[in-house]
């Protein structure tokens, strides 16, 4: 995990400093996808696999989720060398009605999988108001934007939950047993942005705490607990038998520690995949659930009832210290805006070490240059 | 709703204090469900309606959400006298497909309505492995825990959400644009307890601000804030235009404010019922959900899993100053046994209020104790 944080570090600093700004490459999106592409076609990825994995990685990075963009080329690699992520697998139907599916996905990429997941919740919601398609043995899936996204450009609501390994403890307990178990919800909309909210049921993400512990920063009051079940804001505590805490924290920490619970049923349970406290646990467990609109009512009175909710939040007074209300979604679509215009950071040891990963299997960089 | 608060502030009086206890008259649940039937029979509620809504109310009191309990026959009767509350009307099913429904409650008891809304979501997902089905024009329909358990109870996943009036500012703003907005969800299990997950999704529930407001106490901080958008502890500040906070409060409050416009979304939006923050909102609108467990694995495997789950939970080594974990629904179990056996407590102005009501349509009170 370590490169990861330095991303984090380096992105962290090249905003926060000009000085910096010559030491950290800088690049077009579409640069690092074509590079994506080949560096994961040399390691046995199909053209497939390898263009969907490239695109939704590099897309972290255009909204500024840098922790799931081209960084994880290091780790796929990484773990296709060690056999345990398999490119080029087929992903198997293992139940089927006709509004849901148990996929078990042979730990091929965690994208193709859930792309095909959402697809196939999409295809049945279609023709049957709503339909759920859970998936298990699925390697890493990135954001879950990505898929409930795909339901809300189809006119559809999209939801998803995951889990994966244990950080997060149960509200009074200090003992990591549940995973930081992210939901997403898309919400078509007409004018206004696409709503897509994308969070973890935990305080913070786990990455939020590393970024502290190698910045040497004091955390937040809140966020985490160390072995002895204390409060601190000493990021290593997490790392020495601590824990995040639940959604809600001390306060109402019951709260996000029933939420992440459910996380873990409909995402761990449900789809066989496991749940985190378990020893063996690994990879994501999938959720994903499709409604059609139009079983309810008309796409446009939806949209425009969506547009009307959110222009009246966005017109709300606002407390003091903040300047504008932003909808779930709308710091990724601004990140965006200025990433396509002035390129993607890539701090140097991870721009070193892909070029390692590329040069090893001959994959030609020399044409690539810091724009 | 001011008797509504001195239910709250009796009750926790009651409880904390023996000296108080000839005070408070005390009455089997029987006894109250019985009572509460002939009320509402007598103000034109139908023999089932009236005994569906009566084993609600006082199934709350049991459980020990006092607010949810009898102390609503005098809102009801007010409602019903007012035309606002309907008894015997018809619900309509607006729109259907085999996997979906949308139903017009007609401003009958909400708890019929929504009743018949999970058990028709139960229904369809028994057929076509999941449904939706969403409700308006719905009077208020109590616990969300009492449909989703529905669901649970037949070996399914029950989700709930509602919305209702604003009471809770967007993340940064000052205004009450949207509801409390809770959400539940309920799963079998096999001998562990029923996993039963029912809260808002802001800090606290309105009705907490008010039993402070009466007792003359503070509140924590990170609940409230004041008509200039400042932290308050001081819960008069609600009522003079101030907002309750969003789950994840001034951290990370983003996350509750999300999870909020989910809610209106799905049960505000997509059930045509409207949104917390327009003018002319009322009552409930309403999202259910019902999935199959049988169409993803056996129903056993799925308790066993559960249970395993639960187990594990419940083990975990404790934070300093907790005695244990509990899983959601868990305090709701341990109230209820208490309260079959010792009995509900009603406070003196809501009992004589709920015999003013009795009196006015001749039910006859005059056999009832204090027991």
């Amino acid at each position: 995990m370590e490169p990861l944080v330095d991303t984090f570090i380096s992105a962290l600093y090249k905003l926060s400093s000009n000085l910096e700004e010559n030491l950290v490459p800088t690049f077009k999106a579409e640069t690092l996808r074509k590079l994506s592409e080949e560096i994961f076609m040399a390691y046995g990825a199909t053209a497939e696999e390898a263009k969907l994995v490239s695109d939704f990685l590099v897309k972290a990075n255009l909204c500024g989720h840098d922790s799931h963009g081209v960084i994880r080329i290091i780790q796929y690699v990484k773990a296709i060398e060690d056999g345990v992520l398999k490119p080029g697998v087929k992903i198997d139907v293992v139940r089927e009605t006709s509004s849901s599916a148990l996929l078990k996905g042979n730990w091929g990429f965690g994208q193709v999988v859930a792309k095909r997941a959402m697809e196939l919740a999409i295809e049945k919601a279609k023709k049957n108001s709503v339909s759920v398609v859970c998936a298990f043995d699925v390697y890493h899936i990135g954001r879950l934007a990505d898929y409930t996204r795909l339901a809300a450009e189809r006119n559809m609501i999209g939801i998803a939950m995951v889990n994966s390994t244990p950080f997060v403890a149960p509200f009074g307990g200090r003992e990591r047993l549940i995973s930081t178990a992210p939901v997403s919800y898309a919400f078509p909309t007409g004018k206004e942005n696409l709503f897509v909210l994308d969070i973890a049921t935990s305080v913070c993400a786990e990455g939020k705490v590393r970024v502290s512990l190698h910045k040497g920063e004091k955390l937040p009051e809140g966020y985490i607990i160390d072995k002895e079940g204390k409060p601190s804001t000493n990021p290593a505590d997490l790392y020495d038998g601590g824990a995040i805490l639940p959604l809600g924290g001390d306060l109402v920490g019951y709260k996000g520690f029933g939420l992440g619970l459910v996380v873990e049923v409909m995402a761990g349970i449900l789809s066989t995949a496991g749940c985190a406290f378990e020893i063996d646990k690994k990879g994501n467990g999938v959720f994903f659930e499709a409604i059609n609109i139009e079983d309810f009512m008309s796409i446009d009175e939806f949209k425009n009832r969506m547009d009307a909710l959110i222009r009246r939040i966005k017109s709300s007074k606002l407390r003091p210290g903040f300047k504008e209300i932003l909808l779930p979604g709308e710091p990724e679509i601004r990140t965006e805006i200025k990433r396509k215009k002035e390129g993607i950071y890539v701090p140097e040891r991870t721009w070193e070490e892909i070029v390692r990963i590329a040069n090893k299997k001959g994959v030609d960089v020399s044409g690539i240059t810091d724009e």
